[in-house]
């Protein structure tokens, strides 16, 4: 089945914003097992008409975002209906599902908004809880000559995400011709790189029927997708957690930090941070998760030696013996932090995020990572992470994350 | 002149890469006072050949991103050459070139990268310092009855943008007939909505003859770039500036993070936080900044109420009468980070981040930030920004900074 993605929007093609839409939709169709064949994106005008001409006839189902709203360069409908030879008329239960869009808000519809409620004859008209623009579905037995099907839905993804999933996605799988649509496993792995995972279980994979497999490398983690049947994607998990068990922290989407912090949550385990060349990041991660505050309670960010010294008690002796970055000094800084802070488990790292500050023996890259905890040895770890500034204090963060999960978990 | 742009690569289809060229060639572009007319991404292979037939008889030009490598599946040289009718030879200056790229590595090269010699004929070879894969330059004039000018570049950025800048800005400049390609200066403002900039200055912008005029809205920033000869957009600075001056942070393309460590850096002034809503990404985006180690000593994430009582000195009666969310709360933190870190200045934030943890007082989205100096009155403002709790994180982190940013500037 050949689908083609067009987003409409002159601010795309202006540098002002990122177009997501493409990545997006590559991850939800490969979930249903199918691929983008092509990706196009023009500015709102006739450009729009052009390409939908060119694309009706390629392709067996088209799918345009954008220009679905109520102001005059909004014509993504106008668009599709002249190239299919379509009327438009105004669809009386859009209509009212406008209105009544407008009535929960306490506020009364504009008649702008009324050109939202046209509808090509015959078409699907897919509801948005959302935001005001119903998404259309012309089927391919509407098309004449071109028999492609085709989805107009609505740019903003907080209104795009939800009526795929719930009106699109099943209609593809009918078009598709699937009886049981492919379900997807996602295994996030961290600890090792992408090469490494591929070498242990590639080929393993690779004997099991029926089973597609995706990875996706990213700084410090390894997605897997498994994709298939059930038992394509049970037995895939399987040879998955065979090799990698303890550093599969995610099957659900979860980031690290919201594994630590549902694991922590739930354990009723207390954590405190003690950054030096992470500089906050890890504390950051963690306060993104709603609800990091019945976990979290002291961050210290001791960039300078004096704060290592006044705030951690690292003794000034071993800042001076062995520097900074030492094993000495990220012991005592994690311990320092486990005791000022009164909590269950401590991270502490100290490292050269670069670009200056390397030296033969401490190359930029280098890092000490400690975690204590209570009534436990003190653990720590040198990794180096030859990475540009902001990439080496993700990797330490992910790192240090994974640390204080593994110490959660038991 | 219309400018298309054809990025490859079954990669930028799966989900698994974000395709920023088109945001980044809109940018450039933009710069030059041109814009995209389409924007196509195709999987490797015969999906190339057919989208380069389309866009040579639509566009004036196609800048073609990808498929430069040695392996099998680079093929868009031969494509673009199936499609022109023109013939492939090897270059020998490109030969020479690659040998010369891996002998500086004290590699030997591959007999498969031979093949990124290949050059079709009479096309001008765009030299490449970071990589392997030479440019290539196909003139319209050898196009036949296309007359498209078509640009075959590497995908990867550090290859991509040096080329780009030095040798496809100028050929583009030529081949739109420019004499004097127009130039751009982004000032970038905080601490003030979109509209009412453009409310205050637009109209008179609009009246500068020969200035293009563009707004690109971030959380807690609006960049106001200003396209046009020299005097037009010293014409646009001075209306910019007559009416921001005072929120304009950067002139140059710097963030806000960096502005703040250049003038403290400069100034010789040392800077701690105290953070709890914000959680350690003030520190965070401080120290993402090269040589942020001269200015930045202390950060306190006190997301505790015990945190702010142990490490800033907040006396637990303010906190029981006030809550933690209050105007003499803040001003304990700051006064006290300023105190135990004895940096030159503090800023300190604590607000209600959510999604839960509002009251009708204290809707989630409050804040109180404050600033606190050697020899100066502690400053204190409360502000909303109802966000999602990542946005709400940044606008803080923003108002915040350019607080720091304000004071060190005196």
């Amino acid at each position: 089945m050949r689908i083609e993605i067009l987003t409409t929007g002159t601010e795309l093609l202006l540098g002002k914003v990122l177009n997501t839409h493409g990545k997006w939709f590559g991850e939800e169709l490969f979930k249903l097992g199918m691929r983008i064949q092509r990706l196009t994106t023009v500015p709102d005008g006739d450009a729009i008409t052009q390409a939908i001409r060119e694309s009706v006839v390629r392709a067996d189902v088209l799918i345009i975002t954008g220009g679905l709203g109520p102001t005059s360069d909004d014509l993504t409908r106008e668009c599709v209906c002249e190239v299919l030879g379509i009327e438009l008329i105004e669809d009386e239960a859009a209509v009212r599902s406008l209105e009544a869009f407008f009535a929960a808000r306490n506020k009364v519809m504009a008649e702008s908004n009324r050109k939202q409620a046209q509808v090509p004859v015959g078409a699907d008209v897919l509801p948005n809880p959302n935001g005001t623009a119903p998404g259309i579905y012309i089927p391919p037995r509407l098309n004449g000559a071109a028999n492609c099907a085709v989805f107009l839905l609505p740019g903003p993804p907080r209104e795009l995400y939800p009526m795929f999933r719930a009106e699109v996605a099943p209609r593809l799988v009918a078009l598709a011709g699937l009886a049981n649509p492919p379900g997807m496993l996602e295994l996030k792995i961290t600890g090792v790189g992408e090469s490494d995972i591929q070498e242990e279980i590639d080929a393993k994979l690779a004997e099991v029927p029926g089973l597609e497999v995706g990875y996706c490398a990213r700084v410090g983690e390894v997605d897997v997708r498994l994709i298939g049947d059930e038992a394509a994607i049970a037995a895939g998990r399987d040879v998955t957690l065979a090799a990698f068990a303890k550093q599969t922290f995610s099957e659900d989407g979860s980031s690290l930090e919201a594994t630590v912090v549902r694991l922590m949550s739930g354990a009723g385990l207390k954590l405190a941070t003690a950054e030096s060349c992470t500089g906050g990041l890890i504390a950051n991660r963690i306060t993104d998760v709603p609800g990091s505050s019945a976990v979290f309670t002291h961050g210290f960010v001791t960039y300078a030696n004096e704060a290592k010294r006044d705030l951690l008690g690292v003794p000034q002796e071993i800042l001076d013996e062995h520097g900074a970055v030492s094993e000495p000094v990220v012991r005592a800084m994690a311990e320092g932090a486990l005791r000022v802070s009164g909590a269950d488990i401590a991270v502490a790292v100290t490292g050269i995020a670069g670009p200056d500050g390397g030296t033969p023996e401490k190359p930029v890259g280098t890092v000490w990572l400690a975690w204590a905890a209570k009534g436990q040895a003190t653990l720590a770890v040198k990794q180096i992470h030859p990475r540009n500034r902001k990439d080496f204090k993700l990797a330490v963060s992910q790192a240090a994350l994974d640390g204080v999960r593994r110490l959660a978990s038991k």
